[in-house]
């Protein structure tokens, strides 16, 4: 018996959310390019012909040479038969369609509430969470009946409530939350490492070590190092250089040509506030400090340099990636294969015992955060082995970070239970607490009830 | 042997802020009046004057025929002596001065920040707190060398913080902050019963059985009952009856003719919102909120119907308290005994083994409040029996407000260890971060500079 | 209104093992004396005659004088029926028979294993909690479906085990477990100051405050006082004087013609050895410990100065309570009214409102003993007020007792999941690491395989 | 700037006990063979001559061709010497002489007690215990005035309670403890791997991936695995096989050719009653469990197939070490460069950033072990990064283990207590309640007299 032994195949991966564009191509990507693995992807979408479409994607490229890891692609109808004797479960889906979205970004702003994302706290994340949360709670009871034993691999926002509500509906459930948030920091740390000590081609993932710690889109590194060098005292220096005038990565262009980039002056000024550094997107970043800090109007999100992402544009990436899709269908375009830079196909690995590794997942809190309610859903280091998920104990946040993130647990925890009791009053508890409803509750209560009006289709409350 | 021995003679308190004016009247009118204890109160203060004049009152009543309890009261010019041989240690005391309290309470307004109190949370209380603190550390040192063994009672504000250095700096001091806010709510239930159900003459404290959860002027009930009657229900429907007008006390006045007073519409308001029990006074819990809830400006404080309290006002009371002093010190006015409603007597003899009772204490959390950090100051009932403070579980309070009282539990933990270690930056997270301070971090650090510089004498910055 | 508010009628009490005789009369009794409450008792049990006679003799004295509370007597066929409408749910069963019983208790003997008592651990509590178990599991199940509003209090044994079966099943239970064996350690401690202070007629439950803080029938209490004496350095004198020749209570007359009692001399021990009070009865403390300190042989039995309860004299007994049964409901013998000593009523009145108090109980572990694991039964002081039983936080038992305690604890927790599961192997890991079993592992498999057959009418395992 | 980066010069390290032989001289071989580190290497002994001869040793190497990392050696006559500048302090001492260890082992049998080693738990590891804690509280001061920032390496048992002595009186430490003994059994698994599957050259310490749960030299596996192979089932299989006869590691030779060796019969013993893998050797195992069990007497023993390891033969292999240095120190015998299998290097590398990685240390329980006290010393795996120990969380004991582990745990803790405040009785509570004292209370005082008096010149007692 030799090295072989380390692989598998007739693997069954479900794809909840199989038709999507775009993400659905990197994971074929992906797949091809590992030698380690094969088998079967089952694509279920409530649009089925997107999922066909991504069948027929996927299997275009099954004979190509370069093609290392073999997989067929199914699309089937229903949501059981995608979860029948998978191994793992993929889900990455769009809960509602862009009207929705547009509502959840944009309503607000009548109210002179400004979010730069929208999807996983403030206003809209809020309103988004409801109208998940049922789908993901009809998800987990699905899993249960017909895939228990499965792992969970989530990527929908908002992804503390999504993986939250997975656990609360089937507490027996293997299910970890993935995100590349983490990973943005981590280059921006590479980038530091070139621009203040000329050293190049760092790998970000591999070769900076960092301590996650939080929940999704508001995480904080309280260690970090490169090849026994200490980044924290760095960082400072680096941020006390960039403060003022904001840091482009001069290879992406200017960061206001992109409404998905910032200048990162949001990252050097909580990293002066709060001497830990905050590891999301400046953009997300922003949405769980008090509204009037960095999205107070316009005038103040341009002084922090970074973008409010409107919908619109994503409606119009949408329609591209449409467009794209019919090609690839029908061969006019070839399909690209391009690694993604996600690590699913690392965690799949591990989970199947072929290489362990630690990386940064969202799991319920069994003590790997300090001071955190325990069951809470929280992003830190984990150590992933065969079958195994094992936080790695990530120590408490500084008290004057760990009175903000709670503030969002709680909040998380009081929308979860109103999302699964349908209690309109106690949902808005957490809504008049969020830190970018900085309107008197009389105001933010009318705010309110016109989102869920606009989202009844999918949530619908008392 | 008989029922005599559970009385105590030659008990000896040190009395902390011994020279205070009201305050200690009040105690010498309850130390008279409880047969059981007798013995000698060592009155300490840094006006010694004061503290003179005290002893001379205290010790003018020794031999009224009304007095039961004889205590003899002794100035003395230094806290070792004071500490010396202590059973008890009351501590009441003002951190810093008038002119502090007035920085604290009113200059926030020049950046639209109001505020009713000012010496709990809010820029007011954090600023107290700073002042506070350092005094607070040096007591724990004495306390930790002159009487070890001996029980502290604080009644200081911010009661939290307080007790929380006290801890901090001798973990193995035996302390416990009281105050008499939750006895206030208890009355309103009292009027309640009377109002909604025609129940007179209901004993506040020892009938209306409460479970109080939450940190000091941020308590919260969520079982109330009266012989058998749950109040919850009941005050459902109080609320709903009062919530527009608000509820008049009728044998206090109109509500607007007194500055402590309120017509117990944020009560109303909160419960709504929450559905539990807000345990202190509209004027302390508006400050808990975000500032545009209840404190936007001085319309919306109007409209929710309760006051600010002005320190003009406190200072034109002190003055009064000081004539009076001077009469009743040339014994021009004679002392009027006079039970006041506290409970440091029942406390006192609960310690001593006399009687046992529950009660509601400020204390560090060892897990009686769930879900708050342990080691953080919380209020609750506890079990006081002989040289034993046993708290009693009260559960977990309900996620939408544990939101908002642990965003202060982890304020108060910061701006500890900012006074603790002159941090100045750190103390500003804090700040920052605190619901009323609705601004810009820009216009806030300003703030916060100009308020250390008016309370630099007392608790000096970088 | 009045004071009549803090009475109730029409209770509803579901009496499981109402046809036991001595323990129903006594509460028959304690009902008879407490003038607040009044209503119907429906008894419920396997032998339904017993049930039936029992009802007549509670239903006999109802129009008496003395009678304060009056109360109906019903026998029910079903549980379901008993269950039905229930306020307070009683439990006090015997598990399987007199037969199954002398196995438990005598066979080990066989095997250089002796047992004082037999129903909490070793060999004997052991196989008598896999006999409860199933019971206490379809208790629970049909408590959830018919009563899940009621308070139940349990007196059966293995008290830990009975009330953790129901927490287990029905998590939402409101359960207690009541024990007097804490009485017997407060009565001693009242001889106590008899026989070195000279004190008379202190009453021990009232009087006496203690510490609580075990598991039933292994408890410990680290503070006690009486009227503001601390009672430990009292305890180590008395301990000291009576430690060789053992304390006879005289009332009682000699520890050796009554196998219930003992000369405390391992009460003493205990002391000595581990600095804080045991507070059950010797008979039961033995048990707890190795087999080879006070269990050794039937002379280090006689030295130590307790009794093993033989079986013969508990089927005796019942012989003669069945006779009496017999002339109490034909009348021949007139109803003795007699308070019991027992708390039920006191318990009653406090979750209904009347009377709030401080008392022990058996219930899930919340923080309330630290160092215990949580969700464990343990015993300690409950504060009980309206639909309500808080544990007051006992503290920490000291390591050298609780290594002791937490063996038990886990070994319980074993024996809970081979009994839910009937998994005969991983009982019998438990059961090799009782302290009791100081035999070889493979004699232990032995004794056990013959003890399960000897049960196999009532738990049947593989 | 290039990989170089990951390289440490100038490294400082303090090797206290660093006169021993053998030992040493691995640590020599192993800092040798690895490229990425250099330095000093201070040797502390309180016998000088031996550190000397091992420096002149340590020295004799330097210029060899295929020594890569190039370490200089000095002994140093005091322990401040050896702290000073330290990176890193490596502790592997003998608490006290050969004749304690003797009385440790040997003198219990007098009582029937035997113990296979004598250094862990039972009478032996006990009185030893008592011997070495107060030496490490020595430790922990002065590490904590002259290099409080060094990471401490501890290779001496009592293991746990080294570890747990230096925490104790130091709590900001940063220290680990190291053991191969969990090793052993990986290389047992990959026996069987070679036995039952026919897969030769398993790497055990990389490639058997494992979940270790416990405390030192009573540690469990509850998850193994072999590239994706799950061993649980296999070592199912491969107990079964060899239950009766025992399993012999051929290569080795016949176990009872060797004291330090078994045929893991109670491993798989162990194994059957409780279901997961107990990780340390069976001489190690057998003390920790009841003494009827495998250690009764001779014959058991015999019939178990394991060794007492007798102090004879560690003074004989002592003496032919001692001769063995002088040929090196004088270079007739050349000095035989061989790695150790130890991990102190990879520990090392890890803890600079130079390599992260996970392996199973001795460190204060902060969650990662459930159900066992926070601050007690336990062994579970962790992630080592730079200047970072981070354990992983692993989960819980079964609780027929978790029973036994932590009747250990609070022995120890009480020992710990008993060694710090010279508390003769306190010791005696825990030595009567340890597994292998199997003897009444009063006999076991008198063992107990007698070994306190044999090491009374380390571990002076009332």
């Amino acid at each position: 018996m030799t090295e072989q032994q380390a692989v598998r195949t007739n693997l069954n991966i479900a794809y909840i959310g199989g038709g999507s564009r775009g993400w659905a191509w990197g994971l074929m990507s992906d797949l091809a390019s590992e030698p380690t693995m094969s088998g079967i992807v089952k694509l279920y979408d409530i649009n089925q012909q997107a999922a066909e479409d991504n069948a027929a994607i996927g299997n275009s490229i099954y004979d190509r040479d370069e093609v290392k890891g073999k997989w067929k692609y199914e699309a089937v109808p229903s949501l059981e038969q995608a979860l029948q004797d998978a191994d793992f479960i993929i889900i990455s889906i769009l809960p509602g369609s862009f009207a929705e979205m547009y509502s959840d970004v944009h309503l607000p702003e009548e109210y002179g509430i400004y979010q730069s994302v929208g999807d996983t706290v403030g206003p809209g994340g809020h309103v988004r969470a409801l109208r998940t949360i049922p789908i993901y709670a009809e998800l987990a009871e699905h899993i249960k009946q017909h895939a228990p034993h499965a792992w969970v691999i989530n990527f929908t926002n908002p992804m503390t409530l999504c993986v939250r509500t997975l656990y609360e509906v089937f507490p027996g459930i293997k299910a970890i939350g993935c995100c590349h948030e983490v990973f943005g920091t981590q280059k921006l740390l590479a980038q530091m490492l070139k621009e203040m000590k000329g050293i190049e081609d760092v790998q970000h993932r591999t070769e900076i070590n960092v301590n996650v710690m939080g929940i999704n889109h508001f995480t904080w590194i309280d260690k970090a190092s490169y090849k026994g060098i200490d980044l924290l005292p760095l960082y400072a220096e680096f941020a006390d250089k960039y403060y003022r005038e904001g840091y482009e990565e001069h290879h992406y262009g200017p960061w206001h040509e992109n409404v998905f980039r910032s200048a990162h002056r949001i990252h050097f000024d909580l990293f002066k506030k709060f001497g830990v550094i905050a590891a999301a997107g400046d953009r997300h970043l922003a949405e769980f400090m008090p509204g009037y800090w960095y999205l107070k109007d316009r005038e103040t999100i341009a002084r922090w340099k970074f973008s409010i992402t409107p919908v619109d544009l994503r409606i119009e990436k949408g329609e591209k990636l449409f467009q794209q899709s019919k090609r690839l269908v029908t061969g006019e375009e070839a399909f690209n294969l391009k690694k993604t830079g996600e690590e699913t196909i690392a965690i799949m690995k591990a989970l199947l015992g072929i290489k362990e590794f630690v990386t940064n997942v969202n799991i319920p809190n069994q003590g790997q955060l300090g001071n955190v309610k325990h069951g809470a859903v929280v992003e830190t280091n984990a150590y992933l082995s065969l079958n195994s998920v094992r936080p790695v104990m990530a120590g408490e946040l500084p008290s004057q970070v760990n009175s903000m993130v709670n503030r969002h647990v709680y909040n998380q925890e009081t929308i979860l239970r109103a999302a699964l009791t349908k209690d309109r009053e106690l949902g808005f508890a957490a809504f008049a607490n969020d830190p970018l409803v900085t309107i008197a509750p009389e105001q933010a209560k009318d705010l309110y009830n016109k989102m869920l009006d606009n989202t009844k289709k999918y949530a619908p409350y008392g």
